[in-house]
């Protein structure tokens, strides 16, 4: 990576002017736009009006996700709204173009300019990452919504995946008593090598009434109606998947179950760490692609 | 402990309604007053209106603080006032009288009917009972008052004592990068015994500045005007000692510093948790007494 | 599975007898050859002389390693060799027969009679299994060869798979400090989300000289000449990597340096454990082929 | 603590040697004498055959047992006798002088000649670091005569003083289930706050049986005819508890049992950390002294 680079921060929440600031704080001259004003005027770090010198930028970050919908950059903390074509019409090919959870429309829109826009977001380095702040995310969560401490809680964990293994490992920690539900052989010896009880997914209906948490990780429906009916109505459950979420809301609502759909935890509950990861990731992203 | 008690539960919170359902389903027979109606029915709970048949009691439980001040019992959860006396009036010294955090006049009052009030909250098991919601308590303020992951962060913990002990432990766990600071040479060593790095006291002024979270738990002025220059505007304080808490507000405000003093956490995070600490301490108390 | 089977085990070391005496432990009729005498009398367990009636078993396990080279079987606690070709005669296609870390000679051997060898040691869930006793044996050596606690050493863990994992996490629970070099951005994420200092492979030779323990687990040289001069002179250097290993065993003799090759640690460390975990794999195994 | 102070080492074993190393290391001058040759030289540090000009020194430290018995110093590493009292006649009452663990005996040699031997084993610190040694020789123990994995063993750990919350929690982060035996209702609190499963020591003999390794720290016989008797065959047997111990050797070894009474762990299995412990306190001494 070049000692210093002329980078834009196009659009985005405070992950994505956090990331600017830290990047300013590298010693890289930073423009944000479309991203507000900057809460204390860091080195280095200008938001600008306009995009129009955009075209000097070695690297230019969209946000997470980049669009909003109906051709609308993602612009939470701007006070108007900014298309995105007229965006991509300032940026070139010989600029390194990257963005998070780039959706299919959007990816035309730049491949009809040339343009390729690398998804941070899907690298695994990212996910692992942003894993952390789920799982504290869903701790606080836990500790706001029960009566009860975690420690000596019995909590069950479906799926052991990245946000499943972080988010064990920390109830585990806090004095909980956890078991993981899994499907693979391979992941359910991943639970007992770290110490978790573990149980096969297929059985789940058999053995959810002793648990004081259910924490689903699984975008798949593991929590339907046979499964709500086992559990205990004192039982908090929380559904960290992403869309379509895990459990049946409306079967939950009928029996009186208090489910909380937790989404994006990272972003809400830690935007300064959020923000440094993306940083890191992008600027592993440019090591690779020899800036 | 005979199998089967007459227990009341005079007066209290949440901690002891749930402590008043927890001797019920342990077969005991229970009768509330002035503790609200129960949420749920339970077998051989029942909330009485009048006092007359409490000197069938075996035990009667006051509450945890016994005095609301103004000679009143501290009944938070129901609708009018109860005058402490003239219920001393009704109960006998041949029964086992406990309540919580007892204080000189309540204990006077005791005395001139000659009833022992045996103080529960003064013994060691609950107090490191309650050192547990008071830490995990610790972790959801500084979760929902940080911008970054507990995961990494700087996190200063001043004292050693149960407190200190059991939240250094949590935030460890969770991935802090934690540091103790106490006055005594044993508890130094029992800092780096657990894994932690420690420093003494008296050097405290010196090495603030580098933290994300600073906890303290000495009821002793060890955060004042010299100290508190030294921290970090970006840092929170929370401060989990009684009174007269260890941080000079005043100053801090000033200062711009985010402090809060976090009183009698078990209570308000995990009353139900709270409740089952207080029921396990008075079987031990019932235990010694012969009962 | 079926509640009883015939199971025939052939050949082995301590694991191979703990898997059988478990087997007959969990209500199968149990057959060993080749397995010396059973240490105690197990009901249901029978040590052969012959293999005759082993056409009757319904699955039929061979040893980890199968063979011991030269066409024979892996018969540690045996008294006389067993050519493999004999017995894999005697055995016929309906069978189950499965076998540890199988060479082609084996396999070419089975096929020529029409069996297939299902090789237990490839499966993820006994690698995962497997790593347990592997980090805990990483330990004993570190202590039994350290002069130091392992509280407060600082330990330096080359790569990030099943086996770092665990015994990274193994050392940071009593107390050290360790770092992780990795190649792949994703794991040094891991590292860094599971409580880990991280560094990049590349870097390794700048900085070796501050640790007290390096363990390796990569099969590569990955700790060459420039790295070993690097090194300090009371560190000790454990390699878990299977061959080649990851040390310039030479060159670490010139330099004075103490490196310690452990190999097959889990059949050594905690061979009942070793034992246990391959019978849990052969189950899973039967499961998927419907027994 | 002046800058720069003589100090005299003066018996003692591999701890007394590595005291002196580091007392040297940090600028001190330093004499050793009944401590056989340096492994390596080190500026600053002096090993003496003769006393004479020990009246020189600020501090004179003796080992740890002060005394061999019959009137002679405890000097493991030297090849010929040291009687104390010659040694004594050399010192003068306006130096420092400390000695580990000094026997009545040692005690009135000291006083008449006017010299008070102040003891560093007595100092809480030291003990508490001691007991971080110690839990990781019990570690190491286990590990050498188990042939289970930690990882998954049933632990039992009598006495929840320094040594056993230090076990315990070694013992659980190597991922046994781990239970504690105690008498004291605030020491059981702690081992559940510390998330343990505990038990009164009164109870101990109704559930021995389901261990894999039973571990004592209290030094009383907890062990006794009626508890070995509920010991499983196949049970380690750990006794880390002070002479007079607290298993009943004789009737373990009438049933078969193995008991390993490991005295002294810290100077066996980590002499270079306990060397350092020893220095901590002293300095700490020393302070306290206003040297």
């Amino acid at each position: 990576m070049k000692h210093e680079l002329n980078i834009w921060v196009v659009g985005g929440d405070l992950r994505q002017a956090k990331l600017a600031q830290l990047l300013a704080e590298d010693g890289h001259t930073v423009h944000t736009y479309a991203l507000g004003q900057p809460q204390e005027p860091v080195p280095g770090l200008t938001a600008e009006a306009v995009l129009s010198r955009a075209d000097r930028a070695d690297c230019v970050i969209l946000p997470l996700t980049v669009s909003a919908g109906d051709g609308l950059l993602n612009t939470p903390l701007a006070s108007s709204d900014y298309p995105l074509a007229p965006i991509l019409d300032q940026l070139s090919p010989h600029q390194f173009l990257c963005g998070g959870r780039v959706d299919p429309e959007t990816d035309r829109l730049a491949q009809e300019r040339g343009l390729i826009i690398h998804d941070y977001f899907a690298r695994e380095e990212l996910a692992v990452a942003n894993a952390v702040p789920t799982a504290e995310g869903a701790v606080q969560l836990a500790m706001e919504h029960m009566p009860i401490t975690i420690h000596g809680a019995k909590v069950l964990i479906i799926g052991f995946g990245r946000v499943g293994r972080l988010t064990a490992q920390r109830f585990l920690a806090l004095g909980a008593k956890v078991s993981i539900a899994a499907r693979k052989y391979d992941q359910l010896a991943w639970a007992q090598a770290m110490g978790f009880g573990g149980e096969h997914l297929d059985q789940l209906k058999d053995w959810l009434c002793g648990y004081d948490l259910i924490i689903n990780t699984v975008p798949a429906r593991v929590l339907g109606q046979e499964e709500l009916e086992d559990v205990n109505p004192s039982c908090l459950i929380l559904d960290l998947a992403s869309k379509p979420g895990g459990v049946d809301l409306g079967r939950a609502g009928e029996l009186g179950l208090t489910v909380i759909w937790a989404l994006s935890l990272p972003g809400k509950v830690a935007p300064v760490t959020a923000g440094a990861a993306i940083k890191s990731t992008i600027y592993n992203m440019l090591r690779e692609a020899g800036l």
